[in-house]
């Protein structure tokens, strides 16, 4: 169900022939019955965003924070294309408008897939009457959509999340480029609990900054993320704080799977810091740990070898003193008081080899906490990325 | 010769016992005849700062810049070896002092290997006495000492650099860990240039700041980074400009050897950042797409893929703006105007499989000019750092 559970939704997918597979590359998420809904997006701070990033900026702009569908194409970014990106996103959408019904400004595009090549939109304009005619609510038009927008993910991505009196669904889709600030993915949210523009807008802030901004795989922030989402009002009135929790509870749910299935991967770690002097300085730390690409091939190795843990602690800016610090590796205490800490090395690693380990790391200097969930990095991300053609 | 070149210098490397392998692992470069010279070091600006390192700077600061000697160990950081790790290396320091007759003060030390084992201090004191019978200014007795200090390096790295009147020599290892502010790395200079501590503590600054600084291996910055030099005063008095000017000469060349030699590396790249808003936005914008795993990857790959070049400009922080950006690898221009310019893929490819290849961006809006040296990203970086043990 996904993106289609909360009422008021409907999805679809089709292949525009964009992937040269004959793969799924087109989906539409859609108010039914068609008309703006409240609507919201969080989208990359990469200044070379793509033309899809920057006409969808525009049009929420131009209604204030109403949408009434969100289209998304795997196959081709639709970046660093120049005026003719910015034309073929708008037309996307303006095509998709027409069909619909509604205002080409109120329809948001995202792109995904290789940087450079232009959009083939003939082939998308002329896929949009069955993408149109295959809209429905049934968990497998949701399934086709979450499918359409995949590029090197290994499965879609999907989730539902319900509350008194409303419900929260979603899509997301990643892979590599995956960083705070944000991953490289594209996400659709749907709701139909009743909220206007800027109490969404809010909640979907303070859910994507504590889950997708909070997830790193390699470092980097790509130029077409967008996290966006859609509220049908058909359910009941909620506030921020209520709405922001669902929605997080959905966003933290994706983010976990984008890591499990991150190109490559073979575990995800969480790396949990407190005791920091600010809960900044936990973040500061927390993510030098998780990007470190030391740490992270340890991981990949199941080595417990805590000193690049406190190497990347004691070079990460947080505030600092070697002999208030303590590490874990889940249960184990392997670092405290300045030096190691004995324990059964064949044991830790046997817990480092699990699908989902924890490295906890304490400054012991003050009350501020953070998460950051990242991967490891072994032989599958190379063979992934080095050649993309 | 590296660091007996320069007049007044002697050097030994002895297998001391602290690799197990029984390699040379105990280096020393000392003046001669003993006596403390002018000297000055730049340190790792990690927070948790192995021992040689905090006793090295209170040995620096206690003679205000004299310095006889200079011990270095492989085979063990001594790092994040408590108040235990601290007295080691005082008396790793004491040791050699006593043996050359000077002040403990006048003798830095430095350590690399794994961090968390305790310095087998008995093995070192014992191997003191030969250590120092065996100095000497021949070429093998600086080769020894260069080979003494490598870890998971391939092979010793060394520079002369002479100038009218002075010359500077050198040693430094690397292989991994590498960041600015700084790399995992000892390197030791010596100059027989004649210069007071002040003026040579600056012009060490400086050309530290434009070479070991601006290369990135991993962006990881160790516990243990350590670049000393060491004056004799022999040659002609030199004001700090020539002086910074042979040393960023010398620290260059090891730079670029470090880099050549890092863990796993088959080639290596200059990232040109030229037409910034400031040279400080040059800085952020190079080292963003030199420390770029998927830009990192791509060169493994040999392969074009400039949207990964142009996405991390983007996301660097640098001012930036898609339209006036141009990217190239090498001679060959792939990205102008705001869109991808036709090229010969499989010659620019070629171009990409070379052991040192150049990705030069021009951000067109000021300026600003960075250079930062980096490595290609392949398995075997993961192959050499997955265990440790």
């Amino acid at each position: 169900m996904s993106v289609t559970a909360p009422q008021g939704f409907v999805a679809s997918g089709v292949a525009a022939g964009i992937k040269a597979s004959g793969a799924l590359d087109l989906a539409l998420v859609a108010a039914e019955p068609a008309g703006a809904v409240a609507g919201s997006a969080t989208f990359t701070t990469n200044l070379a965003a793509a033309a899809p990033v920057q006409i969808s900026r525009t049009h929420l702009a131009a209604t204030r924070g109403h949408v009434a569908a969100v289209l998304l194409n795997s196959g081709c970014a639709n970046a660093a294309t120049g005026a003719q990106g910015l034309e073929a996103a708008r037309k996307s959408a303006a095509t998709v408008a027409a069909a619909l019904g509604v205002g080409v400004d109120e329809v948001l595009v995202c792109s995904t897939g290789l940087i450079g090549p232009h959009l083939p939109l003939g082939q998308l304009v002329a896929a949009v009457p069955e993408l149109v005619d295959r809209l429905g609510a049934s968990r497998s038009d949701a399934a086709r959509a979450a499918e359409a927008i995949l590029t090197t993910d290994t499965h879609a991505k999907e989730v539902v999340v319900e509350r008194d009196g409303f419900v929260v669904g979603g899509m997301v889709k990643g892979a590599g480029m995956i960083a705070p600030n944000m991953a490289t993915m594209l996400a659709v949210l749907t709701t139909d609990a009743s909220v206007g523009p800027p109490v969404l807008g809010d909640a979907l802030r303070r859910a994507v900054a504590a889950s997708f901004n909070e997830l790193t795989v390699d470092g980097c922030t790509s130029t077409n993320d967008t996290v966006s989402v859609l509220a049908s009002g058909l359910g009941r009135a909620v506030d921020a704080d209520e709405l922001a929790d669902a929605l997080l509870e959905a966003c933290a749910d994706l983010a976990f799977q984008l890591a499990e299935d991150a190109e490559g991967t073979t575990r995800v770690a969480r790396v949990v810091v407190t005791g920091a002097a600010s809960g900044e300085d936990a973040r500061r730390a927390a993510r030098a740990v998780a990007q470190s690409n030391l740490v992270k091939t340890s991981l990949y190795g199941a080595d417990p070898y805590w000193g690049r843990v406190l190497s990347e602690l004691g070079a990460s800016g947080a505030a600092f003193d070697l002999a208030s610090v303590s590490v874990r590796y889940g249960e184990t205490l392997v670092f405290a008081e300045g030096c190691e800490v004995g324990h059964d090395r064949a044991a830790t690693s046997g817990y480092l080899s699990g699908s989902v380990v924890e490295v906890r790391c304490d400054l012991g200097l003050g009350q501020g906490e953070a998460t950051v969930l990242t991967t490891d990095l072994g032989p599958g991300y190379i063979d992934e990325n080095m050649r993309t053609s």
